[in-house]
């Protein structure tokens, strides 16, 4: 989320984030990735689904983020998102509103995100922002159809965004974003940011 | 969505929804649920994976979806989202930020909802109001860990909600509903929002 947000907050000023997760199995290790195709060739094999690995099937289903919720009603993994965005930000008024949410997916998480922004935001700057950012992929074919996608993500290093629009006022913006987080986890974001910051 | 919406919509006042869907393949057809079950079979049969009924692969991904982006941005399916929601709650100045994306679910969808209220909300009455409302099923163990998902929403009439919780401000609230749109699609949620009206 932080890298293709960074560059559009440096010039827009992010204010707030509502983010929604489709978080892959990777992110709970290799023994989840493994317990969903199981639970795939036990589908095509006509046999029932176990869950061990996660609390619940994850084969043609999704559920909330396995982490414990805490006291202020978001889960572990919403919370990590919280905090660790505002201090890579250095914002630590920045309202985020997460939703942790795992699908079926072996690698590479997905994010809906809507910000609102303190000054006029458009697609088009955007667009132009995020196609000379460092480690994003604008994919954002509207004729097409061609928007970022978890499979192509994999193994990637960039983040791929689009879904880029207006949404009701002109500091207001949605998009889509896939990217591999094995490979952009929070730790490699944190590096891209504090080079970032000592460039900027 | 509006099935929850509504109950919370007539004492609180939403004005603002930003929401992002788990759409599954049965939204697309019958047949668009068998090819996430063979692309499931071809998987454990390590064969290609093929897509004819959706633009992309569908098993072990997730895309935007697949109708078609409008001028404003908005694909078909949110431009709809938008417009019915709308009409249903007779507020066409209701903004509404939706994000329709598919996930390999053979039956139900599932939605991120985040909303603003004019008045004052909070989970505890949220809960009491829904645990009330006709359709809903309140599916909020936080000690478990168990939510509404869309395994479990298969062939309900009711909807399922949970993960309740306050978001930064006391007019501002995240839940997450699951539902089997076979059986309560728009025209369905059209009739009962009709019928809450007359009653109300």
């Amino acid at each position: 989320m932080c890298v293709p947000l960074w560059p559009l907050h440096k010039v827009f000023g992010i204010r707030k984030i509502v983010v929604s997760t489709y978080q892959s199995a990777s992110g709970a290790g290799a023994k989840a990735m493994r317990e969903l195709e199981e639970q795939c060739r036990d589908f095509a094999a006509d046999k029932e689904l176990k869950a061990e690995v996660f609390p619940y099937q994850i084969a043609f289903n999704v559920f909330s983020h396995n982490s414990a919720v805490e006291e202020n009603g978001f889960n572990g993994e919403e919370n990590k998102m919280v905090e660790e965005t505002k201090k890579m930000f250095h914002e630590p008024g920045l309202e985020i509103v997460p939703m942790c949410v795992r699908v079926p997916v072996l690698r590479a998480h997905s994010e809906s995100i809507y910000i609102e922004t303190e000054k006029e935001i458009s697609p088009d700057k955007a667009r132009k922002l995020l196609r000379e950012a460092p480690g994003v992929i604008v994919v954002d074919d509207v004729k097409k159809g061609y928007f970022p996608m978890p499979i192509e993500a994999n193994g990637k290093l960039e983040v791929l965004v689009g879904r880029i629009r207006q949404t009701g006022s002109k500091k207001s913006l949605a998009l889509f974003v896939a990217g591999d987080q094995l490979l952009k986890g929070a730790a490699w974001n944190a590096v891209q940011i504090a080079e970032e910051l000592i460039l900027s």
